[in-house]
């Protein structure tokens, strides 16, 4: 069973790190945000790509989900000491990753390509793709500090300010990367990971071409709020300030013109028949992943749920 | 008694540190060769600077002269394992210089300003000026590949081509940065160091004013070769490959017109009268800096030549 799984930070990673574990890699497609990417310590830093890349690879650190495992802090600490930018950590190791992307970016190699490269020398049997290889961001329209980029409001400002929109610059005509429109035709289901709605996923969806390409795909979302929170991150908050209240049936109505299927958490079986009513199939399961073994048990019974409910 | 020191690579570095150990921070200026400064990795690398930086602050690596001191090289290692250049070595602590430098450079800062603020972070109370705050780069001619950048030939060549010449790029319209010419005039003499005189010292001279700020000056110069050979590095090859006998007479020859005297090693004696026929006086010592005590004994030797020889 093809499938193609979009996916942004850590909760995302997760459920990839699951399918992978299920699927056989030439079936698996990962199309990941780049809204998030941003330049820092004069560096192009891809986060989401990065701890996507990291987790397939086994090089993440499993504890924090974002970085590098037995990670070494010798930059970091000296450029600190220089006085440059601390706000933002880079290890030593994922600094590499950032030093060459940016290196080769820089010679006039596509994001896309340094990936496929990356992942062939990290061993990544999956196809990883960047949701375009033009330049998108995320930024956040604050209360406090009016419009703000999505890393100064994420990390440097610790997503204290209050969210009153979002606007994604350069959507108009990014265009996905190359393969990644073929690999939702040919996917048997499309899977909405645990990521955010806001900020991970609704950048992919505004890519041009990509919510048409959806339009006749079975497309199951799982949801990254669970007894109205999230288990990292602000979507919950986020969605609080937009004066929607947070909870697993408020991220179903967000997608429900895309979506076949959901996925909720056992604890929100109280949502479920009120999900089912905007026309959707659903599944309430554990969806809290604390081991590899959760991750790839979640994986399993969602792909059992587009088996039995979405596709038959 | 206020020194002025022109220094290129290691060599430069022990004996910067010698007289560092003789005289107050204020009475010592130092002026760096940045002609071999390049970009590598995506970074603006400037290697002399940094020798003569780090060992003024003691984090230099004792044991290679270059580099820093209990470094730590996971960068590099994964650098290299993306396919990333690895014919120049960079540890971990040294590249936070190099990032944060590089930074600063893009956002419009110059070179003296940057150095100045990491001399103060370091604790360095001697005032170091790279020469120039403009692009300048030795570019060697070779017999067996054409003209090639400085870091081409002496890195990732390995010093092997046959030397034809050498060329300064950018040296018709690079000034000194702001207090170079000053601390010359207001010098009570100035030490060429151990440094190459083709690569390191040349283009110091080079640079727009400083040949004539010389000329009123005491300048003393100390053999980078000793017994035919240089401790470290081209010099004497060089000397070979472009017809010359390597020798201390050699150099002092080369720089005769500029000098006032001349630090020869003892092992040289049979040189010395050659050299006095130059018209410039002379001191045979040992010249050899193997521990940090060689370095302050010769310093010492040079001060006291200067004082009682040529300002006496």
């Amino acid at each position: 069973m093809k499938i193609v799984a979009l996916a942004g930070g850590v909760g995302g990673a997760k459920l990839v790190d699951g399918l992978a574990q299920c699927l056989p890699p030439g079936d698996l497609t990962i199309i990941v945000n780049t809204a998030d990417d941003f330049e820092h310590w004069g560096l192009n830093i891809s986060p989401d790509l990065d701890t996507v890349c990291y987790t397939l690879a086994g090089l993440s650190n499993f504890e924090t989900g974002w970085g590098r495992m037995n990670e070494s802090w010798e930059v970091f600490e000296n450029i600190i000491q220089l006085g440059g930018a601390g706000w933002f950590h880079i290890g030593d190791r994922d600094l590499a990753t950032h030093l060459e992307r940016t290196r080769r970016l820089k010679s006039g190699l596509q994001l896309s390509e340094i990936t496929r490269d990356f992942c062939r020398t990290w061993g990544i049997q999956q196809t990883v793709l960047p949701m375009t290889d033009q330049y998108v961001a995320t930024i956040v329209d604050t209360l406090e500090l009016g419009e703000i980029p999505f890393q100064e409001y994420f990390v440097h400002q610790g997503c204290q300010p209050t969210v009153k929109g979002f606007r994604f610059e350069g959507t108009q005509t990014a265009r996905p990367v190359p393969g990644a429109l073929k690999a939702i035709i040919e996917a048997d289901a499309v899977v909405f990971c645990p990521s955010n709605p806001w900020v991970s996923l609704d950048p992919i969806l505004n890519i041009q071409g990509i919510r048409s390409a959806l339009a006749s795909k079975k497309v199951v979302a799982v949801s990254p709020i669970i007894g109205g929170q999230t288990i990292k991150g602000p979507a919950a908050k986020m969605f609080t300030e937009l004066g929607i209240e947070p909870s697993s049936y408020a991220v179903a109505a967000h997608y429900s013109e895309i979506l076949s299927g959901f996925v909720l958490d056992i604890q929100d079986g109280q949502w479920e028949e009120k999900i089912g009513s905007l026309g959707l199939k659903t599944m309430s399961i554990n969806t809290i992943m604390k081991s590899r073994n959760d991750r790839q048990q979640l994986a399993q019974d969602v792909l059992h749920f587009i088996r039995e409910r979405l596709i038959a």
